[in-house]
């Protein structure tokens, strides 16, 4: 096999796998288990969850936070774009997240994009930073303050 | 090329063959095509929907008095989670399904998990068995009462 | 590496640079760049948006028609089932898209098909053809005229 084709092989199995990392994530938010899905970082990683949440912990504590008013939720991926760079890589993908609401049983539905920073770890990839960018939410009542929504990344004005 | 390399090789192409049967299949329940989703079972396969159907034949029928319930339907496929195991593979997806219902035209929405087991049978991958589990729906006046909505598979309760 | 194996190799890298093709595209759309997505297909590239574009001009003139009503498009890609052949390929995949409407603010649903032939042209792989076939909308009042929804593709009658 040529380097060329090892090199191929090779982006392709890091995009699977960092794609996977990000399933997984999805899984354990959903299951909720913030443990599970702050393990998905690295030991120093840098969770953006409308503040910044620095190490496991914390991340883990931010997510129980948030995860405490839906009785259930649903955090589908798409419109991965990955750069591997060595042991680095950059990523942002779209999530579209469905919750139902804790005491009202109301549906809220939320539109983003994940923008991460990954590290490959002992053979694993996970984040070094994941920023959670929103485009567009509909809640019932008015959204809750801390739901800024920034938009798509480097949206264009009309003109 | 090393038998590792062939391996790594062989289980992305495996994956890629595993989710196209599921966008295979999604593409013939959306033509509202009964017999050819079904074909996505093996011949003795079993699919999970509010019940348990045993072959094509009864799998059809299900699928088929699913399928009048509605003048369109769109199933979303997302986070596939991919074990394979030689000839055998479970996988647990994401699904979001916009329906028109029949008659009211009015819009229904589903979110669940697939949750599959499939084999290989003549290099091709097919459902032995495939489960619908619903997360939450989103329906015009009651939801119908075959709807169960067990939840995330494994999910934790809040502590 | 045994020819079979290239090949093997070379079409998963063939397809993930499709898909890869029809992110950056959405990418575009939500960056509220119509000159971007227009850039994804080729220079004589068709567009068929309830309208038929040729060019990358006109198609860059009709988005940005599309475009002004919005103060936010997110546009998620799904189901990509992809036959490559050579340096063509032909691609159907879904998109459900979520707008905001400029003005009302009010939100919009669309549920669609991506029908799309493509090009390897040195080395990139750019849409010879894209038609948005609909299946179905929610938007506040009524849908625009324009918003013709001929279903999934090859939809059959209930029978």
């Amino acid at each position: 096999m040529s380097d060329d084709t090892a090199g191929l092989l090779s982006r392709l199995l890091d995009e699977r796998a960092i794609v996977a990392t990000m399933i997984h994530y999805a899984d354990r938010i959903d299951a909720n288990d913030p443990e599970g899905a702050a393990a998905c970082f690295t030991v120093d990683g840098v969770g953006h969850y409308w503040g910044e949440h620095h190490g496991r912990d914390a991340i883990a504590e931010r997510l129980r936070g948030i995860l405490t008013r839906f009785t259930a939720t649903s955090h589908h991926l798409s419109n991965p774009a990955i750069e591997v760079d060595g042991d680095r890589a950059r990523a942002t993908s779209y999530v579209y997240a469905f919750h139902r609401l804790a005491g009202t049983d109301e549906p809220m539905h939320y539109w983003g994009r994940w923008v991460d920073e990954l590290a490959r770890v002992d053979g694993a990839w996970l984040f070094t930073e994941r920023r959670v960018v929103g485009v567009g939410a509909i809640s019932p009542g008015n959204p809750p303050a801390d739901l800024h929504q920034p938009g798509h990344p480097g949206r264009l004005a009309h003109r």
